[in-house]
């Protein structure tokens, strides 16, 4: 940088980075200084690749797996999950504790003082382990997914493909994960599990959701299922579908109502094909129903029912 | 690599290189060669990545921040912005002007030559400066965003959340530091930096499209607002919502009419429910009105009207 | 880690790690142990980078490119792409064939023995020069798309700009790599270039798919094109298209039939407004045809003409 060029910069900067620092005086809500932490997203990817690689083992970076390194492999990355997770999961306690969220208004300690950090350290080891201990029960739900996907798809050439091409796949799995971490009441780790399966693949599954076994999804692309949705088993939708809410009933405050049933109930065998939006906390899609492509679903369904828009009468030019 | 193999290889390759360096002599149109470089993705991700940590502090890579060391974090991450934006803004300048791009045929250098990347540097930084003066107005306008992400969906737990896992935040926050730097008359970093938050999100934002305080999309998956877009405050979008044109005027030549408004115009406290698809630059949505899920709108709606697609005649079987 | 931590987790996993290591007993479908390798993901991107570096010289991360040192860039990268290529390719036919894949049921071998694995190298090596060589071709083809993009987009400024910052291009780009190897009967690695595509950009276009020239997608999130599609030249796709199946015929045994035509063919010089789903392997879209946002089209359209859904009866409150 020459003279000059430099002269500019140093003349100009401590004004901005001074404006910029006093805006934080008055902005509360974007951002997070003098609190806890939050959780890294960096290591909760991290968690993520490897239990990927637990899950579906050989399918990952680990090459030349066999029942004889199994077990070395299994627990080395075990070990290192735990460790990672537990962390992140204190964290998250930290953050969810510290009067930043709404929803613990309730808290007055602005900081975690050792002794609840203590705390928030041994629930979060027993949640770890807790979830770690349902890994093989995860898997056996996991590959009826992926029997699911190759059973559905006729350019589906083999369970490889599925497990190694499919985006549908990659967000179930994640969603499967971050729904265990839902249930055990971990904060804001689960949203951050499912966003990033969202930006890998277009589908956005809330980790609230509930979804039985061979559930596929195929494409993907846009697909959006809504935190109170319960999904039966065999379900199969296209790119594009919206499992969403009607309307946000409001309080005498006007503010939203928090926690209700606002998404659809979708039975065993349903297929929901591209683009269509069903909504509503009262819908019911009936089991063996079939939802056609554009639809759009404000109704319950009944089973075996098959709902197509009508013939676009087409203008024809 | 054996012998055999590697001869194979020896025989082979010359010819399929000169092959491939000779169609760079016929195909001018996918190459930039000879001319000054373009700007770096990847600098121009790094540089939405330092924005991002400065705008919502403590929510970053950076932990552990309070008041005390902030103008220290602050400073030192604007003086790295600082550095490589101008130099990404010299580069696009250079390249601009290199008459590789249709908008400056009337240039006739081929290069930059001494003093005229001298006075593109000049530029560049004084554009940077302006740009960084901007950031307290920019975080003032983000603010306004976080609150209607919290304001506007019922599983959003926390202002937290919404920085931290929303996408269509990532996307709004990406376009309004786009839309400074196009409001700067900078070519192509702009660009880049909304394909990238699209890349992220599937939210493709225009950057010189005009929006409001108070500006939320949930899910967000296939949204796309075009050029000319005007949107006002408190507007709401859902996943794969158009905001687009409806058809491209050519001139005498055949050749599209570029400039013109061509995409809708968005009044205040509008909410569009997901894949509706708004299209036309005269089309306008007036105030406090509401486009349900799948319309085809191509005309003006009044103020507070709600607008749904007829329950579809469904076919049933 | 304290010791009390350190017991808790000490008592704990080795347990956890058993049962997981168990649960890859029963769960064969979602593991490959004892068999080839995968091609690996990480290195399949790298080629892919690689690629997009010589098909457009001067718009990746190499700077200062000119005649001059072309040669010498292009010869570097392709000795590196060959090497990796090949590789990969053996890795994939080494897959393929043991036996894990239900395409290849008749193979008797479990893994790769030494001599089959030669054979697989000799024929990987084949398949790669011939893919190399087709390069020159493969640039001809895509200078049409990337011509396609800036006529078809008023918001286009210049060539440069469509290289640099469209997805379509990417995918489109991704697509043909793609299928020149899908030509080459290569498995596996053609589906894991376009899901790698699929992710940067929410355009999943099957490499079996066929296209003609000046193919232009913009925006593009959402768009989906079937392994049987076939697409005349002068094509314009927008975001959300699906060129989809209809039904899925199954066999005597209620498995799917795979292979057959199931994705419809669209003529030169259509254009697909946003969301349009087109559907069926007879459905013919005739040349010059126009098919509106949003439609859902399920039989044949005549050529030259116009199709839009019909102004919506809307419900106005």
């Amino acid at each position: 940088m020459n003279p000059i060029s430099l002269k500019i910069k140093e003349d100009n900067l401590p004004d901005i980075t001074w404006n910029l620092v006093q805006s934080c005086n008055v902005l509360g809500n974007i951002q997070n200084l003098g609190h806890c932490s939050l959780p890294t997203y960096r290591i909760v990817v991290e968690i993520l690749e490897e239990l990927f690689e637990v899950i579906y083992p050989g399918f990952g970076q680990r090459k030349n797996l066999h029942f004889g390194n199994l077990p070395y492999f299994m627990g080395e990355i075990l070990d290192r999950v735990y460790d990672k997770l537990a962390s992140q999961i204190t964290q998250s306690f930290c953050h969810s504790h510290s009067g930043k969220c709404q929803e613990s208004e309730s808290s007055s300690k602005n900081d975690c003082d050792s002794s609840v950090r203590a705390e928030f350290e041994r629930c979060a080891q027993e949640k770890t382990l807790a979830f770690l201990a349902r890994l093989p029960e995860l898997r056996k739900l996991l590959e009826t997914d992926v029997v699911a996907a190759y059973a559905g798809d006729p350019a589906c050439k083999s369970y490889a493909e599925a497990i190694f091409c499919y985006p549908g796949l990659k967000a179930i799995t994640t969603y499967r994960i971050a729904h265990e971490l839902h249930l055990l009441e971990v904060p804001l780790i689960p949203r951050m599990m499912t966003e990033w399966a969202h930006n890998c693949t277009g589908i956005d599954i809330h980790p609230g959701a509930s979804i039985g076994p061979h559930f596929f999804i195929d494409h993907g692309t846009g697909v959006v299922i809504g935190e109170t949705c319960e999904i039966g088993e065999w379900v199969k939708l296209y790119q594009g579908v919206t499992l969403g809410a009607l309307s946000f009933p409001t309080d005498e405050r006007g503010e939203l109502v928090r926690g209700q049933k606002r998404h659809p109930t979708i039975k065993d065998h349903v297929v929901i094909y591209a683009n269509a939006t069903v909504l509503g906390g009262t819908t019911i899609v009936g089991e063996h129903a079939v939802v056609g492509a554009s639809t759009w679903v404000v109704e319950s369904i009944a089973p075996h029912t098959t709902v197509l828009i009508e013939k676009p009468k087409l203008r024809i030019r």
